[in-house]
């Protein structure tokens, strides 16, 4: 059993077969000896502030650190040099290649029938209106789906605004459904023949700050500028179209693009003890958007996997396998850096034992979920138990491993996700208020706690996690 | 008794005479026969939305209204014709000069040791910064009386940061303490050589936005840009200074004063039925700062006065006394409106038989002040009690009838107090969260009922308040 993650995978979610059982019986088996140790490097976590010292020093001495801008260069040499002050190994930036978008300024202006200023903010991605801007009648949809019916001679020569509202929830099923139009709705009213695309933003803060995010430009539809607007601005506009009087917007942005620049993966190591060259990965990303200091997104999770990986450095010996941090480069803007990382790393993906990443702010953790080879239900429910006294339940086999993890799930690596509380983050996210202040050190640390155990429960289990199916291409 | 209120006053604050006892009782009996159709008053007043669409209206269709600007002026109109659609009696607007002052853009950056930008707003009265802008090292400063026991030599040529915290409070008691640096903030830091003054913002948001309100230019203090940096900014600050190393601030304003323009005080009235000659004033301002589109400063006010008054202008017949709204011109920027008002009408302050203002936002009600002439005690418990339903306590003798009624009060008119839930308040108060959206119907109605039940009740008084005495001049 002990190369048993080498072994071909059969997912969870395909059911038990008879033949797992004497599996589960031995994976749980396995970790009873490092079930206690755990707890201690828990309750060590909780009294630890590595976390937030970096944080603090991420967000107060580098900033805003969007992809090739830089503020991104600087983030590369500063988790570079945590890391080596950290006593990580094989310290190394891996080159990665990212878009340069430049926000430039944007304003917005309703000019009739009441003229009042909105606070915008470009989407992540979106072209420069004509110099001086440009003004139109605007027509609301309230999704891409009823974008769709409409007739091009509603849509053209307009400016078409999305008014649907996320939904604010713990487990942020809300903000899925909200950017399918941030996605796609420039490109879809384009196609239709409108000027520019506004939004009421993917997001549920209720202070006036706009909700920035990446959108697509696509094929055979024309660039056309695309705006965020605050829920405060997006109320108003509604209110005024309520009127049933024609409602104009005059609107300016200097987004660009510029090709591309030089960015990095940022990777380091604590080493295993005995079967080293086997690795549980730690993810989170490096890049952020530039309207806040990337607090919670993702500066929370670098510090968080940092911290967690530091703890188990700590330990002498060290578990047995490697754990190793990598520091994705532009998760935002296209997922750069995880896709460089599965290419570069495709060789030894069989040695990638398990993985999880940490992105989605440093707020309560309330869950795990494990999506791992078939016959580990009791070796996950066993680690689960060290995780109770965090307030993590068991949440079943739905785990992605994240946005940029989750590419070496597609590979077949097993994941495990820790789920947080989404509904204060997406009061937050991408906006200017994702800033060191907002991030609660106790919480923080209890992130910490749960990642560093799942990571060396996950480094000293003896049976692995198995394989996962690869998806049919 | 029944002219009670022409009366020489003595004021609750001198204590009760033994000769007060007779007046107590029967002022209380006078208004017994009162207090039912006040209860009924108060049912109505909750399940009316009259101030809730007027607030609609004030903020979509006007919006902003700093004193002298075209918002301001088109506010005149607006209330002009909603006093006449609400059936008002004697609507005019009465000219008041105002103060014009322009905002124009700020901007402000940390320069070293590490770069940052920051959310800044100019406060009201701020000079321009030099074209192109200033840059100087930054020294903090927790408060006035700080820097006045620092040497000039370590302020010559600096940036002054005030970096005391609001607290947050029902009473908003930490306000009055944090606004003293925004109004003389500026003017000792020039004294002692400053070349700009920065400061956290008067106020308890959590989100990146910064908080205006005046400041004031003094005789021997060279003018110089005074700018406030949103909670989360004056943090970041905070922790570059606690880095030990020198910090330098970039900032720019293009702020100035454009001397005087035309406003005016809208007056409207509810006659009364038998002494109509005689007023009950119910106040609020019409003007806003301009960083949002003053919802809760004071539209709400603005709103509830003026539905309070409707719906006291609804029954038939109506009160003994006239019910006069003032919605005041310019009360954010030196109270012009006040000063003109107590000016014209001088010669009728003993016809003002009581007074109340609306400037706290439309948040939860939970106390009535009543500072009215000697022996009314029984008669504001009275009066309370038909509150108490509303979730209203007796709060004692130290109403200070608001910053504008407060004119009147000087004169020796009664005023009355509804305090509200003042810590909601300043998370908004000034910002451009001060939007529609953040304002709750249901407790917009609680307070048009407040305003509503004591309106009504001092109307058909038959004893009055009495008179306060006058200060010493």
């Amino acid at each position: 059993m002990t190369r048993k993650y080498f072994v071909g995978a059969v997912s969870l979610a395909m059911g038990l077969s008879l033949l797992a059982a004497p599996a589960i019986q031995a994976a749980d088996a396995g970790l009873d000896p490092f079930l206690a140790p755990a707890a201690e490097l828990r309750t060590r976590a909780l009294g630890d502030d590595t976390a937030y010292r970096l944080l603090r020093s991420l967000t107060t001495e580098v900033g805003a650190r969007l992809a090739g801008s830089p503020g991104d260069a600087r983030a590369v040499a500063w988790a570079v040099a945590a890391m080596k002050s950290l006593g990580f190994a094989n310290v190394r930036a891996e080159p990665v290649k990212v878009p340069k978008w430049v926000r430039g300024e944007a304003s917005a202006q309703i000019t009739a029938p009441w003229p009042q200023p909105l606070t915008v903010v470009a989407l992540g991605g979106s072209v420069s209106s004509p110099a001086g801007g440009l003004e139109a009648d605007v027509v609301p949809v309230t999704s891409l789906d009823e974008l769709k019916l409409r007739p091009a001679r509603d849509i053209a020569g307009r400016i078409v605004f999305f008014t649907g509202r996320m939904e604010r929830s713990r487990d942020g099923s809300g903000y899925g459904k909200a950017v399918a139009a941030r996605g796609r709705g420039a490109a879809e009213s384009a196609r239709l023949g409108a000027v520019a695309m506004v939004m009421r933003s993917s997001g549920t803060s209720t202070a006036r700050i706009a909700h920035t995010g990446s959108m697509r430009m696509e094929q055979g539809a024309p660039p056309i500028p695309a705006l965020a607007l605050s829920n405060s601005d997006a109320d108003m506009l509604e209110r005024q179209l309520a009127s049933g009087q024609p409602v104009r917007l005059r609107l300016s942005s200097t987004a660009r693009s510029e090709g591309e620049a030089q960015s990095a993966n940022v990777i380091g190591e604590i080493p295993g003890s005995s079967r080293k060259e086997e690795m549980i990965i730690l993810g989170a990303h490096l890049d952020s958007w530039d309207l806040g200091t990337g607090a919670h997104d993702d500066g929370a999770g670098v510090a968080t996997v940092l911290a967690a990986a530091k703890l188990i450095g700590d330990l002498k010996p060290h578990p047995s396998r490697t754990v190793r941090v990598v520091l994705y480069a532009n998760e935002e803007f296209g997922l750069s850096g995880a896709k460089a990382y599965a290419e570069a790393h495709a060789t030894s993906i069989e040695r990638h034992v398990l993985g999880l990443e940490s992105d989605l702010g440093a707020f309560a953790p309330y869950g795990l979920a494990a999506n791992v080879g078939q016959g580990q239900l009791q070796q996950v429910r066993a680690l689960q138990s060290v995780l109770e006294p965090l307030g993590i339940q068991y949440f079943g086999s739905e785990a992605s491993g994240g946005a940029d993890v989750g590419k070496l799930r597609e590979l077949g690596m097993p994941v495990m996700d820790i789920k947080t509380d989404a509904a204060p983050y997406f009061d937050l996210h991408h906006t200017a208020n994702d800033t060191f202040d907002q991030v609660d050190p106790a919480l923080l640390a209890r992130n910490v706690a749960a990642y560093a155990v799942v990571a060396y429960l996950a480094a000293q289990s003896p049976a692995g996690f198995g394989r996962l199916t690869k998806p049919v291409p």
